[in-house]
């Protein structure tokens, strides 16, 4: 199956190289009767942006989403929604003196064996500027989501080896304010504070960092995600792996569950003053058997240092060669892409369980 | 999209509960030509069986594929492959007492609010018995890969915190087979000695433990994986976490990523004296922009620790009502799932890459 | 995709070749809860049972399904329902003198050509021996409909020239019963009588007949099927179309309309006393859009008269020399496939409206 | 699976409405190096294009594809193609008086009740303004058939009863080129002449004309097209029902197969001064058992008569209540929306034979 569409029932297709004309989406399975708005949609793309802060890259996108089909008198149609975002600041000149070289933790060599051309504008399709439209989805997936009653949240949780603390997860909507407050939206501030130190040193350095997030969503009714493939954590794993640069995810307890035993791990089932069935702890995450149990779902994802460094590097010319990969000077870049990844990872996290929850729908006669 | 297949051009479609008659896969759109026997598939099959040491499931499943299609002549036809499995141990009896209780780390409870129903007897479709049809197609999928020439292979990195050391990758045939020879499925002898006793240690408390597993694959062709959303660690993790117990995966550095510079963390392209391109280090694990590089692929896959354990748990009633939940005197389960999971996952790792092998066919002229 | 599965969100996957040890079809996407048993799928599969008169082959298969998954306690599960029929009645010595010659009107060659291999026994996976599972997984399907006040006939209009007189629609169970008890299944018994007698000759000659089938489904809510790719009709004809021996199709007026003028051809809307919306005629067929109306749903389907016939036919052998086709003496086939093609093609019927069905719980908010 | 994509290796997914900012497609799995320009998409969507004879309506569109992504230095990369034509001549305000009042052969009514609304100007969704860009995608479909010598032919072959004589299909091109220097794409000359008397007869009574098509491709391999549910005949089958105004599909002897012998109509193998293998006859109409046997395929599509005419016609109103549908004077409509759908239809058979060829790349080792 072509390899630009995520989603089974609310399915994104999604087009654009970084130096095109434009990027977008085609976002089919939407149900009819959802108030969508470009205001919303902008507002998310917003938090994407780049070059507010000293942290992420100087490239000036003020991205605008035109609705182009979709909506009519302000709700969803059922019709397919497209939408378009247009490249301004893209400047091409740059990447002629290094278009020939293999470009060390990028994808122009991939690229290269496996279609025999590269648009090295931007790094083309491979650049991290297709996921702008994936946030663009993600906001119409979350106007979903709220419509009934579910809440998404991503932050920092690690950068450069700096841990924020586990932040209240009561009120998503209070945490993800203070993450987006922080300019490395890490709702810890006094971790964010080392954070940004060590990214400047790393700057400096003409270095890069790596770093975690952590994704929550609340309020998910139990029965999301199907058992076997379409696992609730299989789809999220996929969703998450699907992003540049990221190197792992894990539920719940992750890694760490390979250290416990199986009696601190079981989350023990309890019944509430309510009558309602709840875990006492939540080392699953928020899933068994792949679907959901109605606690608060729980993933980490892990992200690489920056591919793109001003240091140079020792690499190979298309031709076979020797050389020495060095940026442009002035060249753009993040130096630490975990943190306009929040959005993203955020937006994936909507799409993925927008989609489960529209799945949802079929399990019973 | 329903949940019980796999893959996009090399397909599977599994069916069957641990208690019914028989489980079962469909394998569509395999290449015509392809010789198969059922032995070859039932030589996989036997690893992951369990019964024969103390530290898996007592469970004594002699479980032998038979090919209903698909097959003519000892060759693949090009028409869908079924193999079946029959179900001979399963004694659904020792369910009966428990099955009006939520179980700890189980999916009774997110089924039951999911479907309205559960087929309790030995878990249903829950169950880990659904993974003996994906070995059994992973059989047919490695054969596949080893007339391209790719290897595959899997072992016990972690159990219990007790760590392997990183073995020799250079011939992964030698590797299996250390593999498989030990009990534990652990190619360092004296970590696995270590493993075992912690394994016996726990069972004897009437607990479980924990584990990593490592995959790899060699003899990648560059190329194989899609750009954007069918990226080749995409399609790993969402296989990896399609498993049952499984918490997190990693490809490459993984989560160590977060900790690097990418100074560091960028594997330089070097050129060896057959003119060859290569990386000098390799903490990509074999990907670039989600595309094969050539280098060997390299994933890790944690598994918590097995659910079902003989130590009485907190929980509660079908009807909501506290209890204690107790597994029957004799029950029958793994002290440690993560070792059975090592033909599992490179069943799973190899139909990723049969479907990755299949797709890239498509990308050019 | 692999060309095995039909269906979106009902989806069949079906295996099995005509002389291979059984045949199959695994349901995924069937919603948990619905009354199944063997006994209902078994009485669909004895529609298509052929030896029971002179008009049918005289093939002697007693089809039995055994259901090995997704059904617990006489409910559907969600887990995928997989159906088995075993092969009983297969000889396939019979075809050892022909099987190096290129079969006209028949899928030897095509397959040559495609897999460079061909299973020969009776037809291997182009035989329409696999039509059997379809009807097993339509017997699910009408099991659902059923549920949903939904019915589906199918019946022959036309064999060798001699068309049948419309029947009455009002009641579907009523025309079904009359079908069926017709050994041509054609409800005008007049009609059906001259059909027999063309049949015969026919035979006599060592030759076949064609004809033509018509469908029905009463009971549609307004809304099944989706605009643009997954209209109703599309989704009919490609069913339709994917069944041995066909060569047309048509909805409504089908190719009648192309004689007919606009103000002739729109069915006017009107409101009954009951303040329902219906349209006074139905050239449409039941849909506008793609979308059902609500009206009854009525399509035709074109059969050629089977490729197996007595007569020698010249031909070449997979050498590429000239030669004569003789079926071996005793050859066992249908003189017109179209009769037994009807509880087919209403299981192809019920299929659509299944899958459509489901679809379109996800249309709205 | 959401409704607005179409196409399993080359696919399709559209979006747009009639009267919104722009109508697109994105086609996804186009192989990597074949050649496009904007000139030869804009070709294609000129034979579509209305307004230039009065056989046609008079809205003038002067369709512009924009390629947004997916071809650099004029070349496909394997990234997404995304092309997107915007919507000029569209006038609204005429279809407020209307937009209460469902409306006899259009899709209102469908809409409304699966959706709960409706996108009334110009149709919306529903529109044939759809097809557009379909043609668009045909045209790179078409670019891609063409490098492996395959080449596709639609022309009008009856309008209002007159039929045109078979045209010579030797040349495929030399008949493209007689059938678009026609104004009803009639490549019979004098059938031609009498078809446009009777749809200026039609026209002046404020009526329409139905029609019937007929497709051809030449050139192809034998062996595309997939056994069992990915037939040709079935993948042309729902192409072309999924297409607005169409009612029925045949291939090869279609409806006329029911009044035929086995005898007849079976087409005799026969070997070739040269060697090859291929049919006396071509009743199949260029497949055998769902897949291409290298002779020329051959299908015709029913259309109905336009649905809008300007006769009044008894309708109801969305309330429920008796009305009388007038369209408003001036309204733009096509007499005979056969005429139009030529170069539509050829795209789609172009786009199906697409995915075909990648597809059957798939099918030996």
């Amino acid at each position: 199956m072509p390899s630009n569409s995520f989603g089974s029932l609310f399915r994104i297709t999604t087009f654009g190289e970084s130096h095109g004309p434009a990027i977008g989406v085609v976002i089919d399975g939407c149900p009819a009767g959802l108030a969508i708005t470009a205001d919303k949609i902008n507002a998310e793309l917003s938090l994407r942006q780049p070059g507010k802060t000293p942290y992420t890259s100087p490239r000036a996108e003020k991205d605008q989403a035109e609705i182009l089909s979709g909506v009519f008198e302000g709700k969803t149609t059922g019709a397919p929604i497209a939408l378009l975002i247009e490249n301004h600041d893209a400047d091409s000149s740059k990447y002629e003196p290094i278009k020939n070289l293999l470009r060390p933790g990028h994808a122009n060599y991939t690229y290269l064996q496996k279609y025999g051309t590269f648009d090295y504008r931007g790094g083309g399709r491979a650049s991290a500027r297709e996921t702008a439209v994936r946030v663009a989805a993600g906001a119409i997936a979350k106007e979903l989501l709220k419509h009934y009653g579910i809440q998404t949240c991503a932050f920092v949780s690690e950068i450069g080896g700096i841990a924020s603390s586990l932040p209240n997860l009561k009120s998503l909507p209070t945490l993800r304010k203070k993450t987006y407050a922080n300019p490395v939206f890490c709702p810890d501030t006094k971790a964010a504070k080392k954070m940004m130190e060590a990214i400047s040193a790393a700057k400096d350095e003409g270095d890069s960092l790596g770093g975690i997030l952590q994704g929550v969503a609340c309020g998910l009714p139990p029965g999301l995600g199907d058992p076997v493939y379409q696992k609730l954590e299989a789809n999220l794993a996929y969703a998450m792996l699907s992003l540049p640069a990221t190197k792992g995810f894990e539920i719940g307890s992750g890694f760490a569950a390979a250290q416990m035993k199986g009696s601190e791990h079981n989350d023990s089932f309890e019944v509430t003053g309510k009558g309602e069935v709840r875990s006492a702890t939540n080392f699953a995450g928020g899933t068994l058997g792949g679907i959901s149990t109605g606690a608060p779902l729980l993933f980490r994802v892990a992200f690489k240092p920056t591919s793109s460094i001003m240091k140079p590097q020792k690499t190979v010319s298309t031709k076979g060669k020797k050389a020495t990969f060095r940026l442009p000077p002035g060249s753009r870049h993040d130096p630490c892409v975990a943190i306009r990844a929040v959005p993203i990872v955020e937006a994936m996290l909507a799409i993925v369980l927008a989609d489960a929850l529209l799945m949802n729908r079929l399990s019973r006669l």
